[in-house]
Parts: C-alpha cells; structure tokens; sequence
C-alpha cells in the first residue's frame, strides 16, 4: 500500500455505481469541497470502469485546486459483494464484475491508499458519521433503488457479519411464493418495492388496459423511468401510478417493521433514488406502515426518517472509511 | 442487590415458562450437578408464580444436597419483554404478566443476587457458550415451539438492540396478507411454522375431511397436541399430518434464508419442543429450503444445526448469565 505522506489534510470518498461514478474531496471534518461526477460505462470492462474512476477522483481533486499529493487516501464504495480486508470485490452483477482487484488496481493508478467497501455499508456510515454525528447505538440505513439494501450500525459499529453480506435484505422474503427476484427466488422484498418492481407493475397494468401520462413522454417502453417520472406522475394526478407507489410503499413499511422487530434499532434511515424522489409521496405511508408492523410493546419511540444525503450518502460515507483507514 | 459471598461456587440456571418452570445447579464449569422442575401454574396469579420460582430453586440446590448459601447468583430467563437493566418482566402474555420486577421480588425470596433475561435469549447463550465453547463470533439461535423467537450473538456478545427486543423474529412478515397472528398481523413466521400454527392447519383439514390417526388418542379437540405427538403420528404413516410439518418446514427453511441474508451468521442453531420433537423429520427441509433462499454467492459454509441441548438450553444460559453477573 503507498504510504500516507504527513501534510495530506483531504480524503477522497468514491460512489461507484453501475450507471455514474461520483467522487468528492472531503476535510477531516467532512465538509466537502468539490466533486466530480463521470458515467460508468460498465460495457467497456474492468479496465475502462477502472481509468474512469481514477480519472474522476483527479477531475474531484482539480476541481478544488488540489493535487493528488494533498489527499491522504480513498476510499470507495462498490455495489455488490466486497472483500474489505483484501479490497476486492467479489461479484458486481450491475457492473458485470466478478473478483475485481478494486484496491491494488486503484492504488496503482493512483499512488494512494484505497479502502473498499460495499455501496450500502458506505452509505449507511456516511449517514451515521455525518448526518446523525455517530450518536445512534443501532441504526439501519436502508436503501430503495434500482435495487434494495442496507448498511447497518450496530452497538456504534459498522456490523457486516460472518461474510461480510449482512444486510442484504432486499433479498428477505416477504411474500412467499410471490412474483420473481432477480436472485432467483420468489417474493423478495426488492421484488415487491425497488423501482424495479414498480416499472414492472406499471408495464403489466398498461397490458392490463390501465392509462397513464408516463406514456405520453416515455412511450410505451418504461425501461429508462426514473423515480423522478414517477413523482410528477402523481403530482400530475396520475391515479394509477400513485397506486402502484403507494403499494410499493406499502410493501417497504412491511420490511422497515421486520427490520424493526429483527433489529431493534433506535433510528431507521431510508434513502436511495426512490426515497430520495418521492419522499413526500411515500414517507407518511411507509412509517404507518412499519409501526403497525411492530410487535406491540416493543421499540416505543423508534424514528424513521428519510436522508438529507441523499446521492452523497455514498460519497461521504467513502471519506469516512478514508479517514479511518488513513488515521 | 444481597452480596454474593465469596465461598458459593455454584449458580442456578432458571428456565420460567408458561407452562412450567425448570432449575439447574451449576459449576463454574457448567456442570449440571441437579435439577428440578414445577408447572407453572400462572392462572393463580404473579405471587404463586413466584413462590414456586424461588420453591424450584430450592427443590433443585436440596437435590444436589447443597444449601443456598452455596449458591452465588441465579440467573432466569423469562418468556416475553424483559428490562435486563432493572431485572423487571415488561409483558409477558403466556404468564400474563405486566411489568412485574421478577429481580426485587427473587431477591426478598432467595437472598441471592439474581439476574434476568429474556428466555430465547438465555437459550442462545446456553446454546453458544456450552454447546458451541464459545466459538463462532456471529450466531442465530432459532426456537420453535408453541411460538417462536430468537437470540443473537453477534461480534461473540448477546446482542438485544435499542429496545432490547432484537430477535423478534417470529413476528417476521414472510407471507404478506397471510394467516393472522396472535400479534395483530398476518403472514408473521410464527403464525406460519410455530406448533400453534402446525396445530391450526391441521384442525382447519380435519373440518374439510382429513384424516389423521392424531383423532385416534386425542380426539377432535388438538388443544393439548405436543410436538411428540406429531412424530408419532408421522412415524406411523399419517400422510396428512407428514405434509403439514413439511409445509411448516418449508416455511422454517425460507426464515432462516431471511434471517442468512440479513445477519450474515457463521451458525444457524435451532432448538424449541417443534426441532426437539421432529428433528429428523424437519431438519432437511429446513437447511434445503434455508440454502435455496440464501443470496447466491454470498455466506458459504453456513452451518445450519439444530441444538442438542434440548430442554436445558434456558437453564445453562440462566447459569452463564448468573456467573457472568456475580463475576
């Protein structure tokens, strides 16, 4: 690992994400001081995604009149199974990647140490560390996307358990024998509520002769909907839609009340895309719904909140493994 | 708190439950030297309860011809929400017991410093310390009986979360919309696989025609059915009642998927009257099904075993809790 030099006083934290890379230069006292944002680009390969992540912490650093000199060390997150220890990442379906040498490869690049982490954990630390100042003892930083999953911060601890994959609760059954997951099994809570699950119900009811003003700038073809499409859907009056989210929202009150009841945590706080779009459409459902999932007499006074972070949970949380990593 | 003198160099393990309450006198290195065993009997009321608590104690340290000025601490496991700090039961249904300060009221009985928990808590203690030395540092003991509960050990220590009830996870949601629970909802795990909901499903087939040889001995009425019960009938050959604890095992199997993908255990240890009973009959399933719904790729070489310590799970944990507190 190249070594730190003394007077480096900034980390850098990197989000690498199947669609955009993003990396910001952070403080020791996590203010961010400038960022730069690149596409993935996954279908080059391995080599290509690796460039381009060097090539966007420089552009970071640039942006704020720094040098790579100055940086003390980076870290970053990547959305699949991690090796922490060995930072590598193990498997990356959206990147395509499978046993990724992520930190030997960015430290050549860069001539920095790397620290690596899976996308949730680093988000969910990124929250923890500098949204709630360290102070819950539990918390579950969960996030609704694409996909879904959580970080988790237990006893004041990032907690990734035996194989380092706790928190893959997008992947908690929640009705058995319910519609199919990508990972192969049946009624998986991401296959009830990530914005995947969402596009599919949209699809199946406009072949079911349901209407919808999502057709009217996006076709019939909703594979590139964005949360944000979903938000002026509904805030349009578009009935339909608001149905299927507030299922949606249904469906993640149910999760975040299993959560509650597996986890006992103090505070529970959502973010990802769909969170981060329909906040005001989804929150008042979701948190009913997770309270009245709650075993009675248990866990009085549990908060469940949306991120402020939002897109720089990730980001900020990879300054924070930098700066552990560093010290 | 009574001093705990310094020549006592045994403890007893408590095991309180709804229907009966067991002792066990311990070494410092977990030997069961004596027990003894009283029903509960909590229909008269939270001070009978309590005096037979502290009788069993008795009977138990007088079968191992010892005196309680022998006896250092005693440690008891109670079934329901459990202030450990102040040793006070905050609601336990099977007992019917509201906020009842079990530690004050042992103490004025016993004169020995007593020290109280959780019962599927306990168990996981017992399960991890005697059965296990200790060893794995992240473990899920899972107890199925007329409900089901959990405890969990992770980074080697108990851990019970914000409100103390982690490992709720018999009120896990995996069938949304599904049979109601005892809690208030529907589709919880326990009201999926617990002996109360074996015995519901096979009283809702009894009412559409199905014939089982458990009429034979216990008539129409399956109130009283033990989980001895149904090995013996599918021991016999009794199709209907073999296919309603594989339904059940099934579902066993899918929870413990879940609960793999969120805590990332080195170990699964089931126990409870259900896996004590039908261990042979279930155990398959449970890890077929369990390893199915695991997030591929991810926590290999789980180990998925059921506890060989039966009915004494509680009380040596009660005894590790009791050398724990009066160390």
């Amino acid at each position: 690992m190249p070594e730190a030099t003394g007077n480096s006083d900034f980390v850098v934290g990197v989000d690498l994400g199947g669609t955009k890379i993003q990396a910001g230069i952070y403080d020791a006292r996590l203010s961010l001081l400038g960022s730069a944002k690149v596409s993935t680009k996954a279908e080059r390969g391995v080599g290509d995604v690796l460039d381009r992540v060097a090539r966007c912490v420089q552009d970071a650093v640039d942006e704020c009149n720094l040098g790579l000199k100055q940086v003390r060390a980076v870290g970053i997150g990547a959305p699949g199974a991690v090796d922490s220890g060995e930072g590598r990442v193990i498997f990356a379906p959206n990147l395509g990647w499978k046993n990724v040498p992520l930190r030997t490869e960015l430290e050549k690049r860069l001539d920095l140490p790397v620290f690596v982490e899976n996308d949730c954990n680093l988000c969910a630390l990124g929250v923890h560390v500098h949204e709630l100042g360290g102070k819950p003892r539990h918390m579950i930083g969960l996030f609704i996307g694409t996909g879904i999953g959580a970080g988790l911060i237990l006893n004041g601890e990032l907690y990734t358990g035996h194989s380092h994959s706790a928190g893959e609760v997008g992947h908690m059954v929640i009705l058995a024998g319910g519609p199919a997951c990508a990972c192969g099994n049946n009624g998986c809570f991401e296959a009830m509520a990530s914005r995947t699950a969402i596009i599919k119900r949209i699809a199946a009811g406009l072949k079911d002769g349901e209407k919808t003003v999502l057709t009217e700038t996006l076709g019939e073809n909703l594979k590139d909907l964005r949360s944000g499409d979903l938000r002026r859907a509904i805030r349009r009056g578009d009935k339909f839609v608001a149905k299927v989210v507030e299922e949606a929202a249904n469906y993640i009150g149910l999760a975040v009340g299993n959560l509650i009841n597996i986890y006992s945590p103090e505070v529970v706080m959502l973010g990802g895309g769909v969170i981060e779009a329909l906040e005001q459409e989804v929150m008042p459902t979701i948190t009913r719904a997770a309270l009245a999932h709650v075993l009675p007499g248990t866990n009085k006074g549990v908060e469940i909140t949306a991120s402020k972070l939002a897109d720089n949970a990730g980001i900020v949380g990879g300054a924070v493994l930098a700066w552990r990593g560093a010290k």
